[in-house]
């Protein structure tokens, strides 16, 4: 490399309950991570709202962010004893694990989805933006940033280096699954990285498996499996989630509507109006949402209020499960009777739906392409995953999805007003579980 | 009991990293974790500024809340079963389990020694106020909220009760120590908890240990030293708890010298001014006081802004260790230097003593009497610990204290001003260290 | 129960690394626990040859047995709360669980292949028979021995209780699974015990699972089938296997061929002619035939010795995949040359096949029926396990079987003799793998 | 390096469940674990009798011995990056790492006692004598093996060396203590052995320790001190070991007075003898002792029949804490009384002493010399450990001894003959736990 870092004199570590040690020995990564924008991911969590379920699920994304280098610093390692590396990159791949998730806001999902913003784009500006993370980049070359932000949005030309950071089986992936059920307490989630790192192979356009270690390759894919349908997609985390983007929904709604807020939400002006300057978004982080998930627990707003006090204090709605396209007359029932206690049912009466794929291959003309796991037989044959693993073909490209839906029984449940409509509510929500 | 509240019809479970299920039965217990002063436990860490040195202790008082409340459980279930147990008082001791911490406010270490509030007025207020904790307790009957705030407060007339909440071994620390342990990925921390339930014993006045398990309590106490060297008094922690008191100094002296903040510190005034009510307390929250340090990065003061600055992107100070008592000349010459280069030594230049008991026995006129281990002799006799092990007495009443010296290495290191003073000041600081 | 056993004064554990304690709180089974024949499974490995794959699978037929006692005591504890259990069986039950293995010889698998015994036989007979183990159990009642066998034996009218021991999740499968994987340290075969313990629900005939536990039981399923394939069916393993039965064959067939040992091996005459009393039986334990093993490294004959060199230093035969049904006419020439070059191919040329089924349901004629997995939904209705997954299904019912062809490649690689031969035989195993 | 041997094509593991994977790179290490004196390692617990106490402790010294091996491939793979180290010492070092116990034969703490023989003395032999491992490490030079055994013998010329694997921490007592803790259970015996390499640093004589990871080496020591009374020197296994060496004892007593046994014990003729060579001594391994000891159950010699039976079913002797120095008197009247109710106090009565110095310094004159620890603190200045650490210094070089009075208690509660006396002997004996 001929950038202006070298290696520590000493290396650096810090103590990580999953990986044991994080181990920091270039002068590059020590200055990433102090950065503010790394250490701004310090007050973003990793699960967003996933606490509320799961109590230990506290942890951020600077852990995770951590991780994953932690692990791409293995590979590296790895496969710099082998040919088909090129330890030029050995830089840029470290960097890309490190700084892969540094867009990301809080509770990105419901952000993203409210506000139409992505947490990869922002990445990008931070890491070409005028921030430190960029500065410290630049120190290694002109194009050095440039090569970072392309890793991880995957139009690097070195495919390989790409395929380690986004693919079926990745750096990322790999940790969040350890580090994730860790923190949660599930049993769920573990797999034998060691053995997977061991039979990993790099090829020209990504990293194979040796087929001796298949076995390995499936019990990843199968905790993968189980983690999205155990935490991911939980229930009550999707109500949570629910919750809060209508939270957002609805304030974006009354400032579009000129409600006086009693302070002015300054932090969310430039998102409500969609001119959100990059120094506007790093100031975004946790507390600054809780602050004013906090404040407007006083609002004038009834719906406001009332969003906010129930996910502060995490009295979340109930859920049934359902099947949103055979129920059009039920459906025009319930919302005719919640209108009429004087629920509004865009906030109040919400289809959620969830879909997983835990493992998929190819298929031309996807919006998103997911590269396959492929296995090397002794001969130099490569195999893909799904054809010779009955148990991954069973899970391969079935879209599973469900459908529930959220309101809060609480209300439903206090007859003092409204008794009939209520009780038929009830039994037409209850009829939906069959 | 004669209260409103039974067991519930179907066991409620919490999936928990460390004790792996938090098992809730009683309808009282489910319905005080529900309460909004509960939830707010999830907005305060465990170990307030510690996960700037471990990255994993992200934990909150939520979190180990429902641990201590776990331990009780079991410590209850294996009771029940022997002599000396009142089992009418379970149900007061499961609840001031869960209830010990509800008074902690965020980073409460350094806001106590600011504002001088004490945690456990506040959770006499909380549990003794107008709180849905409270209104929960009333249902068990009149008395029932003051019988719970008394066992916190270690007047409760059953002082075995008292003992197992506060004691040199007790459900609260034994928590702790696994939670933290588990959390900063530390390998100390561990010890056998299901041994030392076993091997436990109620007397009148308090839990003893069959002597068989001294070892076992031997391990716990020096899982408890070790635990408070390498992680409660790290020195990085410190570091970062000089900076945070700094800056609530500086904003109190800020506000006390009548100066404009740019937005008014609203959730501060009552603290400044000494007068805060619960209702304002229990507004306090990490995220609130992170929304004002960062807001707070912009202010004109250019301390309260660096300080700010500093523990938002974590840049913290260095220290030195050093002999307060010895060197009061050397001290005078560096203050005068800091204020010749600009730095007020009031903010800048900070001694930091810990000191720590990991074990200790009753001696009269102390101020804080604990109470000391007993093991029990096959005979029936009784036997304080630290007469019967080496180790425990090794360590036992001897005031470890060390004085560390914190300062801004960065701007003594940026030598464009004052180069020659800041030469001085280094080598000041260094020789200290001899 | 009328029996002379009670409760013990004090309860006994035993420190387990993978319960943490085992816990015993019935005279009864204090004594089973400390009778000759239970004690003489420590002189039984529980997983035969494995530890010469996996150093770590040293632990004994003991160990096991005692696991699988301990989570039947809490299967019990949690079904004693509920509805449909008979808490007269407790005892029954925790005595066949600690029990059920308790006929088990060294090295079972070949030895039952080679000998044709049977350990449910032999296990009938310990309990039944004149042993310390039925003295015991005939305290407790006349007829109590014969309940406990036959609980074993699966012919105990209360099939509940017959299923907790003998089904597709039961007792036994969970203590070998997590015990397996502890010892041998895989990363496979952990799934939460404790999740499935509570959502296992007593039926007359079967216990059965909450519907919204399917993902734990799906988890047990895909650990038990990463198990078979890593660590029970591991192709080393199959090769000390086939040489350990080649070696009871070849003594066997000098027996009868009245060839004349060194030493007379006294415990092996009865096994050899098919007479062997339970005296005898209980004399076998894995020191004895370890004993003989070395004694027979000595031997005139040179394929017991050799055989007996192999398995003591572990030099094991090698392996290629074979299709057994394809290929006649290589077999007669591979056949023939090592005849030729003076290895008997009864001995030195062996095809082993394993096969599993991982989860298998009811199928009407079967020799063995296994009963389903169903699962309760919160309407009371059942459902079979792998209607409902994906995973279990792509995996039930398939007998997958592998082929493998061992051979002592050590001897074909030494071509000092036979060069051209030796050549030819290794081509055509060579050309087996494809 | 200049021998026959280099690395080896592909990196060879085995599944470890303590270190996860144990890693050969070196074909010497490969070949040396194949020979048949490293494979008869798999033939002798490591603990001896401890699984008697602890039923998970069925691990052998071949497990415990590539235990070894691993921590010192990471020791040197540390060392290989820093100044002290001579890299050619790599393979020496790892040779004597993985063959440091193959001098060990079975239950060798009684059988050294009993029959004088000292297991380095054989391990030298084994090393230096006509062995397949002597013939393995000809292959890299001539003077190959004496360097391996004289590292063993802690006579080599690089102190270094020997350190680090015989001094107060070595890669012997790092596995041994995390090995031993894994498979009893017991939660002692954990401390971060990542972090005591890291701030491992050579020196000259020995390995030194960073001052900055104390606190990392008194957990050590306290492990090491924990294990120690919970493990090693815990009551139930010494009791196991006095009944093994009565049996030993009465056995070669017995051929002393030319008893004519069933058969003849043809592996101990020997050892009784004192003319054992090393072809008959590496045919002792567990299995051949229980053999005898099964054998021997059947014997007439009334005492050696009884131990036996005592031992294979673990019908062990009780205990009762004694002070051999002050009751001569009640001493003599135990032995009388024995005597007269038939029992031999020879075999029926002994003291057994247990002693442990857990962390010793330098004390010249001591038969055998235990080298300090020392810290080595930022300024290159060394200090011994015991004088910075309270903990240590508390149970440095205090010989703590415990003895214990062993005796056969269910038949002195067997009255039906010799009442009287019976009674007065369990009187004297309780008497003296005081």
């Amino acid at each position: 490399m001929t950038g202006r870092f070298g290696r520590l004199e000493e290396e650096k570590v810090f103590k990580d309950p999953v990986h044991r040690y994080i181990h920091v020995r270039d002068e590059l990564i020590w200055e990433l991570i102090g950065t503010r924008e790394f250490q701004r991911l310090r007050r973003v969590r990793q699960l967003g709202t996933t606490y509320l379920t799961f109590h230990g699920a506290e942890h951020t994304r600077f852990n995770h962010s951590l991780g994953v280098y932690e692990i791409m610093r293995r590979i590296v390692e790895n496969m710099e004893e082998r040919e088909h590396w090129d330890s030029e990159e050995r830089l840029v791949c470290l960097s890309a694990a490190l700084l892969h998730d540094i867009g990301h806001g809080p509770f990105s999902h419901s952000f993203e989805k409210v506000f139409h913003t992505d947490h990869e784009e922002w990445t990008r500006k931070i890491i070409l933006g005028d921030t430190e993370v960029h500065k410290v980049l630049l120190k290694m070359g002109q194009d050095f940033p440039k090569k970072v932000a392309d890793v991880i949005a995957k139009t690097y030309p070195n495919k390989l280096v790409v395929s380690l950071i986004s693919s079926q089986i990745d750096a990322d992936r790999m940790d969040y699954l350890l580090r994730d059920a860790f923190y949660t307490g599930v049993s769920y989630g573990h797999f034998d990285m060691e053995r997977l790192l061991r039979v990993m192979r790099p090829m020209e356009d990504s990293a194979v498996f040796k087929h001796s270690g298949m076995h390995a390759v499936e019990d990843y894919i199968m905790s993968r499996y189980q983690m999205y349908w155990q935490v991911y997609f939980h229930p009550v985390t999707r109500s949570a989630e629910v919750i809060l983007s209508k939270i957002l929904h609805r304030a974006k709604h009354l400032y579009e509507q000129n409600y006086q807020f009693k302070d002015k939400p300054k932090h969310f002006i430039s998102l409500f109006s969609g001119s959100i300057t990059l120094e506007d978004y790093l100031k975004l982080d946790e507390s600054i949402i809780l602050y004013y998930f906090q404040e407007w627990q006083d609002e004038a707003d009834a719906i406001l209020k009332d969003l906010c006090q129930r996910f502060m204090d995490r009295r979340l709605f109930k859920y049934v499960e359902c099947d949103p396209s055979a129920q059009m007359k039920i459906w025009t029932e319930l919302n005719q009777l919640f209108i009429k206690i004087g629920l509004d049912p865009t906030y109040y009466l919400v289809i959620d739906s969830s879909s997983d794929l835990p493992y998929d291959f190819y298929r031309p003309g996807e919006e998103e392409e997911r590269l396959p796991i492929h296995l090397l037989k002794p001969t130099g044959e490569l195999r893909e995953l799904s054809r010779e693993s009955d148990v991954v073909e069973a899970i391969s490209g079935k879209k599973r999805t469900d459908h529930k839906l959220y309101f809060p029984k609480d209300i439903l449940e206090n007859d003092t007003t409204f008794a009939e409509e209520k009780k038929r509510i009830l039994e037409l929500l209850m009829a939906q579980e069959g």
